[in-house]
């Protein structure tokens, strides 16, 4: 299993289109084959700071994350919004390692 | 509901002892009421560096983790594991908002 933590800072004046267009992709996102988790949170003292937190089976299913229509849009649609680059940091799994459990 | 994303890194030689302590505080704290997940990452880049990823339903459950006595234990017994101190940072959840996707 893989977990990608997407740290994004997003511009404050664009803040519901961002929230919108991921709902839209988390809705695309967890019926890919292998997507265990696609959770959108915000930081509680930074409401213009996001975490996306992306759980796959396996390296192969989040790398074609990267080529599905809906990341496309997605990545394109909130281009402009960004305050300052995305982050994105792999990891593996320690527990639980049952996937049944994600 | 609340996700606290806990940064922890762990000194080089206390790296086993962390994930095993970390394992039995997981086997407990998923048992608490209003726990919804506690899941072990390891950062794919820094095998030294670890997530928590520390989901309640509510602000009170996520609190009262903190006075149970595997988390009492828990803390007690890797304080002297940690390479530097610890990062808790608190979210509130964008997206799904529905507990039963938890």
């Amino acid at each position: 299993m893989i977990v990608t933590i997407v740290h994004v800072w997003v511009a404050e004046d664009h803040i519901q289109d961002f929230i919108h267009a991921t709902i839209e992709n988390h809705n695309e996102s967890v019926k890919e084959p292998g997507n265990l988790r696609f959770d959108i949170l915000r930081d509680a003292a930074d409401p213009a700071k996001f975490v996306l937190y992306e759980a796959y089976e396996s390296e192969e299913a989040s790398a074609a994350h990267k080529n599905t229509p809906h990341y496309l849009v997605w990545r394109d649609t909130v281009a402009g919004w960004m305050a300052k680059p995305r982050q994105g940091i792999k990891h593996t799994v320690v527990y639980p390692t049952d996937p049944s459990r994600w």
